[in-house]
């Protein structure tokens, strides 16, 4: 059996995130995390669908586990071009795993002709398995909360004895068709017999942009602890808990790291700064009189005097002094991000990669800024900002007149007498 | 005797605090001081009158001191008509205290026939003695300053050894008037003979919401020192000078308070946060990064990566993070309040219960902030806000253009090798 | 041989600082380490030129180097004035060495007939020396990058064995021009025989503010390290590198100091706060929560939660919490101020003396801020303040409605249950 890892996917709903393939958790990447997770469970021939965009980073990274990357040249054709696109690596009795790689498991089940399904408590926006006794008959895309004909939610954990008779499936359905992987999987269900295997250990899909938040923090119950022998930790930081620190990491005086968190390599936490169940990058700082708290922080971050709650962002983001991630509406209410109810009523904003933001400047919940944008000083925003924009709030409008003000000279003298 | 204990009063000079009576020092509520200072003098036969609106506090709180809770039914008839409620009360020859719930004595004076009254060395705006020799003549409420016929004000601690020419006295000025209690006293003056009891010892009003200082400020004086033993306390935390920290309290690493202060039951004073000469109520968060200096905070407020400073606010009031209470003028003049001069260089914001400030809002000095109200983020408060309001600065005007700006990917490297 | 030292200079390039003779370096101001450098190398028949406006400081801080006081009655006449200032105090056989204020050398050349030239090795906006061999032809005022007619650059320590004729040239040249002196040494050198002393030592010319930070990294070098014994050093507070601490300065709790670094008497770094690379003067207070990175600060200033870096400030300046000295452009590259190029890309604003900043303002990278000004809260200052100003946003336009909102009474202590 070949297993086809399906990477090639630029979601929309999970921007400003660029490629959520190549997120670290705990120092690896959620590819490799699925990688070594295949590779527990025997699954060794290995193929990766990517795109021209990320082609030769996956090459890089599919190297140590002899991965062969197939590249799905027209990615408008979705998850069926990704799919045909492994057509000629197949011989003809060979079966088919078809397996996303943002559908984290915990660990992978021994399944051999079947739809994982995930059995659900509460409604999540999937794809909902119809049944007749064991058997699958359809697949209902997103239905009204309380219409859902069963609690099993499809994952794309999908193995096929004959995949031949799904590429010719794939292939009578239209390419215009943005469904057409599971128009087709609904047409071979009336002709071939599909079985659901339930699943209900861990599954944490990366839909939208805090479901990287939920992975951080599975992440953290198998990630351990340790600290690197190369690290420098002052004598007066105090770190508790579960904490990992890498290489080449250093931890300044009156620093507190409270756990599970994640330091990467080279990474600083500096003087009183405060990093507590969240996951740090490498070469990142986190800088004087800074909190992150809850949140997820990639490569080359830079921050002081700031606070960050409940936030994602991508590499390369600086923050001047006082800036700030809002986590909480006033009313305390779910947050709503980009239009999506997002089921959180503590989530800042979620930031790509390169970016700048100026001091003073205010971030609100659930507010999404594209990579490589830089947003200036004492702002408040409250709007998603697009990819590769400039932001500032014009010229400030002072009104200045003469001081007419005259100090007396004891009066700071008295304050400073209290000190 | 019996001594009528008066609580019904819901002054607007004090607003936006909600009911000082029930305002709580070092634990206990200013009734429950009074109420125990009178206690102490053997003052046993109390009646306290309230309204509808704090019966039923006033029920559960005078029960231990076997209080009876009176209820005045038109509060607009003020001290006359909370005097008057008493009335049915009295024996016909049993003698009357009046006294002030919040006028608050260090210790109470044995006096039996007397309106107490304290010696002001600086002008106090309330109600001067004219006095003949000893004799009590008349009352001036609140003169220009210069003109006091006396140096003794008089203190709500009145004595009636006859009462009911006290009631008749009330009855006999029109119910259209605010000063009726007053004018049926100097009334009553002209027929009986009234003594000033002077009295030099700490005498603290709560005429406007910053008195709430002053009076922490005593309180201070005798609350003593102690450390409850359920308390978790950091190892790096410093704790210095007069501090109570109650039950189920915790400190964070790297915090510090500074006495005298006081922590209320469960609150939590995190990371690096400073709390010095200042009273926190029950289960409050003094957050990462935060400084609570000289002021007065009520039960479950929250606060990270704040500044408060010479504050007054009640129970459930939550600030964004790099919300910032200013507490000096530039020209570090004399700070108004509603019109009022404060006599003070130093007071902050001054903010009722149920209120929600968002990130980066700055509060003026003196400003005050009315119950059930939201502030959002990034605003500059300058004037009072009204109880019930939602307050935000319309949509911020953002200039959005390409970014065109490049990074030099160096250049970042090159700052953090100094670190 | 008589040293005249030239301190009536009132440079408009170096403005907002306000006489940089009397910027203190570690305690000592910019003359005194001036006068010191001179008595070691045996130059102490001393005459200092001022002017009016600094004539008093002059004679207080001369007197024990025994420097005779001159004042230039007519500052306009720049340095040729300053010179002639001199002519009437010379005996008929004296030699001159004429030596700039703020030029600052490592160490004083025995030179007896030239005029100082520095090696350059890249462009600085100065004089060039023209030569004929070893002989100066002229000198040639801010060339044109790459026109330079030879890498010395003149530095005003100049030997005139016979100051009769610089005075005769000097009166040769009409008043009116602004570089009377350097045409009189043009005059001059067609005559006489004019040779440079090459010097590659230090050299630090104060042209701009930013050179203060320049002068301060090399007085670090020379500063040591030491710790008054009436210093109060809280047992948590952290002090590495070479660190001064003077006479009765205070340090807080959990408070660092990273050296080099110098803290003047009676300052006080408090709680938390983090001093590093800078120096403070006396009577100042780095507040709580404050980050003072690569910064000179004069005396009696204040902070508190605020962030200052890679900035200049004379004496008695307040920040309010939050204000924020931005020090980076967005784009990190070179910072402009006034127009003028500074060879930086980190550099905070530029402040004079007696100067109010309210809470939340945020000042823009190499903005400068003139004298007795005062700028309220919550502003974007991107422009150059002139001294004197009184600056605000107009009243802030709220948008004031009911507030509508219902809080869930269970949601903080849901919140408060993972602290």
């Amino acid at each position: 059996m070949k297993t086809l890892l399906l990477a090639a996917g630029r979601s929309r709903r999970v921007k400003p995130i660029e490629d959520k393939n190549f997120l670290k958790f705990a120092g690896g990447t959620l590819l490799e995390h699925q990688l070594d997770t295949l590779k527990r469970v025997g699954l060794t021939d290995l193929l990766i669908v990517g795109g021209a965009h990320n082609r030769e980073k996956l090459e890089a990274l599919g190297k140590p586990y002899d991965a062969k990357i197939l590249v799905q040249e027209n990615l408008d054709e979705g998850m069926a071009g990704a799919v045909l696109a492994a057509e000629a690596e197949l011989d003809a009795d060979e079966s088919l795993l078809v397996i996303s790689s943002n559908d984290v498991l915990a660990q992978s089940a021994n399944a051999d002709a079947y739809l994982l399904a995930y059995e659900v408590k509460t409604y999540f926006p999937g794809g909902y398995l119809k049944l007749n006794g064991t058997r699958i008959t359809g697949i209902v895309e997103k239905p009204e909360p309380g219409t859902e004909p069963s609690n099993l939610v499809n994952i794309v954990l999908h193995v096929f004895k004959k995949p031949v008779a799904l590429f010719e499936a794939l292939r009578a359905v239209s390419t215009d068709r943005d469904d057409r992987y599971e128009v087709a999987l609904q047409n071979l269900m009336q002709k071939q017999v599909f079985e659901a295997l339930p699943y209900s250990g861990f599954w944490q899909p990366i839909k939208f942009p805090w479901h990287v938040l939920d992975l951080m923090n599975f992440s953290f119950k198998v990630m351990g602890s340790r600290i690197h022998p190369s690290a420098q930790i002052a004598a007066s930081a105090v770190i508790k808990g579960d904490v990992v620190i890498e290489e080449g990491v250093k931890v300044f005086e009156h620093a507190t790291i409270v756990g599970p968190a994640y330091i990467g390599k080279n990474s600083v936490v500096a003087n009183n700064a405060l990093v507590r169940e969240s996951m740090i990058g490498d070469n990142s700082v986190i800088g004087y009189s800074t909190e992150v708290a809850r949140s997820f922080i990639g490569d080359d971050c830079w921050f002081h005097s700031n606070y960050v709650g409940d936030t994602v962002m991508g590499n390369n983001v600086s923050f001047g002094a006082g800036a700030v991630c809002a986590n909480l509406r006033l009313d305390e209410k779910e947050i709503v991000s980009s239009g999506q109810a997002t089921g959180r009523n503590k989530l800042g904003p979620i930031l790509g990669d390169n970016i700048r933001v100026g001091v003073q400047t205010s971030l609100m919940p659930g507010v999404r800024v594209g990579s490589n944008t830089m947003i200036t000083s004492a702002l408040l925003i409250t709007e998603d900002i697009e990819a590769g924009k400039f932001v500032s709030g014009g010229k400030p409008e002072l009104v200045i007149k003469d001081n007419k003000a005259v100090l007396d000279k004891g009066a700071r003298a008295k304050m400073k007498g209290n000190l």
